[in-house]
């Protein structure tokens, strides 16, 4: 019974790599000009070239030189390091006129180049047996991870990960080269690489030159080191070709990144929660600290500099909830997930073998997110203190340090091991640049408050508790925020030599609150490791029942390298309207004005007269600015590398469009679309910035 | 010389009737099937069909029992008469059921039907020498044409009226039969006629069943007579044939209607003007006064329904003024306009013969403009102050009649003659409907406040005097509007029995402010009496240099009937849009929501299936709603019969799209366009009324 047959389409998919020979057929008929295994290498050119910045974003290799290319907003954490009130390169942006004048992106930052991918199924699952108990399993199973990673890590510079495919039905270890010394090269004003903002965010037309230039740097013998004035140029064993020629409508394009989650295969009850009831609440809370945050920043330019990440942040959040909001109204997604998952119910019923295998698992699967469902609020607003607020985030990272290092390494929960110390004390000395204190206290009021006007059954009885003996809110607040010892970053660092007494005797109030929340958080960690374990097992017999009804099942996206293809290719986002698949620089001018749409007169001056530069593209009678697809592509992809059929590098994926953002739940192949700056745009700009230097480097000049 | 060649576009002009046959193998070339000289035909089907309401709305017969089709806008005013807080059919709509059931418009009604049209310039301009004074000018050939109109009137039941075109180059005596018992017949509820209301205002993809049924009716004899039940619908000479086929992308469409008015030979200084002080002006100020009303609006149902008139025509004409702005300046409007400007006077000095014949007319034409500048703003509140407050309108209009009456007839003001005091009783009859205090007084004392914050040079010497006198403001205001007389027809009807005297030596404090008003009002009259006597002697040279230069140059709109033709064609409102020219069902349904898209569940019901419809088109799959069309049109037009190739009824013109108010100052062909509701739509909406006898009436049941 093929009933979801239908539900396939060729542009939807996030493949593997190496699922790709298997659809060779199909991908030349689409348009692939590559050879399929060629495509399928992910050590040779293209995919060898594509790397991650480590969760949040993709970058490639565009020359033998270690020149990285990404998208504005995966660069814009490095400049906000390098800004200061005066001298704002997160505002300006930056062009590093040579190889000396190339900016350390801090401390922090990192690339991670795929070096190879092994199937460790057996050995994560080695020790789980049929009758090991969820909470047991989940352990097993995390041990076995760690000890892969551990095993893997041994040589120097790697960063290895297990990660789950299909819900836990496949485990791979891939081993990654870890660049530690990261330099920005170039990145567009933030008027022109953030064009539009959080008004043109998620939006089509689009204008936004929305990509940035980084190199990699190692010793000078080669190996993965820190900054340091010595390092030389990374050499990547392979980087793309940069194609003047750019796209047109119709033609065939890929992505190559690592996409960060989708939730494809939830269960119909998951979404309707989050339509009726998770989503709706995060909207509204986003919104209220956002307005906090804006606030301040509005009467303090201070504020306004270290405050523009968050309400970048939160403005996209809120923006991706209610969109997601609003097409699971007008796409019927709800209703569509469910009716798959009465079909599906329908299908295991049918057969009186499928019944018995699947049927237990089906119905374990929906009482598993009953569960979850009847805490949410508690937990939402709990797990939010330690996200908001700078400080306590602090407090609770140390004291979870602190009772993790009074285990062996490989039994401590991930982000707590040996390997986490250098990187964490890093980020907290980095905080003394984007720490704000009156914002601080003002999100930490806001979820307490939040937290406070729960229904008794629904608060977590630790932090009332605690909020009481501190006097209430207000006074405890107070009391918090009175020459905060964490407020310094010698403060925060000597939170790392504290062991798990020292926390829970101690009186400063952040520490006895990270205790309180922890406390919390601990018994929450408990039960969705049993969740976690419970998954593990029904979630490949879930899959199986998928994949028995289907042509081809990608896994949901995890982070890992994917490749997707489709085609360039407009859409119709209501009634009588057609949006053509191109902008133009023409577009770019009509809508410049008042911030968010300020870019510098050097750009708008240049921009009306197309005809003079070498990017001027007869046809549109224009340059190229940005360019829709029909790209399976989710958060993580930032920054990936679009190529066209010859696998050459034709522009950065930097978006999708408003209909896309329920695809995380849904693909809709009438209405989700990728959104990409055209790489001749990205051209037009470093000729506009005079950078004959990188446009040679990226071989076009 | 062609240099204004270029501006000639096949789409653009509001041809006076008798053009078309100049223009026959142009518009055959276009795509009309029909002999051009039956179009061009007052009297023959299709243009003898076509009627007018009287200035702010046009209409067509389409049924030999006098059934007239025009837009619902076009009918709103007669349903408020017919709507208390309990049968609001302002809101709800009225389907009369049967002829018995067809409700009086009001006696304020009237259709009017031309039976001639005849050129009287020379007869105009007889008693005009060169040497005649500007101000003496106007006033010989206004006497004109008030001799030109009452002999025409001697018929009865006839309204005459002499229009000018070419700013006074022609004139025409236009005789029309007055038809003074108009009837609703059908009108949808407010959210379908109406759906959208002020956001979709303008706006393209639109949704709206923007028509109404009204039937003319006559004495038993034929004759006209006001409403009685006695009076049988009139028969039309001719009457238009509906199609059921209705239009497709690219089909040859016309529009016959009464554009009111535009300004497309206006001068360069002229549209700078609007776009830098008076259009900014008005909108602040409309903004304003709207304001006043919505506010009392929401409080109270009573207010809301009496004001719902008011608050629209605010807001159409807020966004009217906003959107030319808008236009102004992304067509570049004004720079355009300087360039002609800047042409003609270089083609003018380039020949001295020219130099010598036009250039002083030229100059001339500028300085009065400069004038006019001058007094911009007191003219604007002192203007608006009769025109905002209902009460003052009354007052005002009451003294002109008073002042008039003493003069001979044919010497009266026109508005003011005894042909006037019917029509004038009537509407001040009716008031006790509409009027609403709180919103009157509030209107007044905006407009006021607005005066009194002008500079004392700006200021209205005579209105600043009465205001002092009457202890400020806000005293004046609570004298008025303590037990006003007015605000009763009685007390109202009565100023028509009192002379001049009377008002002068009154001590109504209304009378008082009337006469004070009037006094600078009249002095303001005398100096635009003068500026148009100026016009009639500097227009006709203007316009012969333009027609010197370009192929076809139409009259600008006047209140008179006009055909202008093009094509259903979409458009792209910006960078990487494309608007498609028809929109559907589907479109519907998918705005539904709250107001102003609160569509009854019987239309949305229906639209979800409009398969089951006899209007349903397959290559659509969908029911047409509403189209698109480069006709050149303008208000005074609404309601106007959309006609095919063939000359059939396909639509009603009902609206223009947002880029195309900037029209009335100049065309642009890429962008300006018609907005219509598909005739199928509004069968539809009869359809799913059950009112089969007017689809049988209709002819396409």
């Amino acid at each position: 019974m093929l009933f979801l047959l239908s539900l396939f389409h060729a542009d939807e998919g996030m493949w593997m790599p190496e699922q790709l020979p298997g659809m060779g057929e199909q991908l030349v008929e689409m348009g692939l000009e590559l050879p399929v295994e060629q495509l399928a290498d992910t050590t040779a050119q293209p995919l060898g070239s594509v790397v991650s910045l480590g969760g949040f974003c993709s970058a490639s290799f565009l020359s033998s030189e270690g020149l990285l290319g990404t998208n504005h907003h995966c660069v814009s954490g490095f400049l906000q390091v390098n800004s200061t009130a005066e001298d704002n390169l997160a505002r300006d942006g930056y062009l590093a006129a040579s190889r000396e004048e190339e900016l350390s992106a801090g401390p922090a930052a990192r690339i991670y180049v795929v070096e190879s991918i092994e199937d460790v199924t057996e050995r994560v699952n080695a020790q789980v047996r049929r009758w090991t108990g969820d909470g047991q399993r989940y352990e097993r199973v995390e041990r076995a991870k760690k000890e892969l990673i551990a095993e893997c890590e041994e040589r120097p510079n790697r960063r290895c990960e297990v990660a789950a495919f299909y819900g836990g039905q496949q485990f791979r270890l891939i081993s990654k080269l870890e660049i530690q010394d990261l330099r920005i090269v170039y990145a567009p004003p933030d008027p022109v690489g953030n064009y539009g903002d959080e008004i043109d965010n998620w939006m089509w037309p689009r204008h936004a030159g929305d990509f940035g230039l980084l190199r990699a740097y190692v010793a000078p013998d080669g190996a993965s080191a820190p900054y340091s004035e010595e390092n030389v140029p990374y050499q990547p064993p392979s980087w793309l070709t940069v194609s003047t020629e750019g796209v047109r409508e119709g033609d065939f394009v890929m992505v190559a990144g690592y996409p960060g989650g989708t939730y494809r295969y939830r269960t119909a009850r998951n979404i309707r929660f989050a339509a009726e009831v998770s989503y709706p609440e995060l909207i509204a809370f986003i919104g209220r600290a956002k307005g906090i945050l804006q606030e301040q920043s509005s009467s303090d330019p201070e504020a306004a500099a270290r405050l523009a990440a968050p309400i970048g942040w939160m403005g996209n959040s809120e923006k991706y909830y209610q969109g997601n909001l609003n097409n699971f109204g007008s796409s019927g997604v709800v209703d569509r997930k469910q009716r798959e998952w009465d079909e599906t119910m329908a299908w295991v019923n049918s057969d009186r073998v499928n019944a018995k295998l699947y049927g237990p698992a089906f119905e374990e699967l929906d009482a598993l997110d009953a569960e979850k469902e009847v805490g949410f609020r508690r937990s939402l607003y709990t797990k939010w203190s330690v996200h908001l607020s700078d400080l306590l985030a602090v407090a609770h990272e140390g004291y979870r340090f602190a009772v993790e290092r009074a285990k062996p390494d490989l039994d401590r929960d991930r982000g707590y091991q040996d390997r986490d110390v250098e990187r964490t004390s890093q980020s907290w000395t980095q905080l003394d640049d984007t720490l704000w204190l009156p914002a601080d206290r003002a999100l930490l009021e806001l979820v307490l408050t939040q937290h406070a006007g729960l229904g008794p059954d629904q608060q977590s009885a630790e932090l009332s508790a605690w909020i009481e003996e501190h006097g209430g809110i207000e006074s405890a607040l107070e009391e918090l925020y009175t020459e905060p010892s964490l407020a310094t970053a010698e403060g925060r660092l000597a939170l790392l030599d504290m062991d798990r007494e020292a926390f829970e005797h101690s009186d400063d109030p952040w520490l006895t609150l990270a205790v309180t929340i922890e406390s919390y958080l601990a018994s929450e960690r408990v039960r969705e490791e049993e969740r976690r374990g419970a998954m593990l097992r029904l979630m490949p017999l879930y899959m199986d029942a998928l994949k028995a009804s289907r042509e081809q099942v990608y896994p949901d996206a995890n982070n890992t390298l994917r490749v997707t293809v489709g085609h360039v290719k407009g859409y119709s986002p209501a009634d009588a309207i057609w949006y053509r698949p191109q902008t133009t620089l023409s577009g770019m001018v009509a809508k410049a004005g008042d911030a968010p749409f300020d870019a510098p007169p050097r750009f708008l001056d240049a921009a009306k007269e197309p005809e003079k530069s070498a990017y001027y593209n007869s046809e549109l009678g224009d340059v190229p600015v940005n360019f829709l697809s029909t790209l399976d592509t989710t958060g993580g992809n930032s920054g990936s590398a679009t190529l066209n059929s010859k696998g050459e590098f034709v522009g950065f994926l930097f978006d999708g469009n408003y209909e896309s953002m329920s695809a995380d739940w849904l693909f809709d192949p009438a209405l989700t679309r990728s959104i990409h700056v055209d790489v001749r745009y990205a051209l037009w700009i470093l000729e506009a910035e005079g950078a004959e230097h990188l446009l040679a480097e990226l071989g076009v000049n």
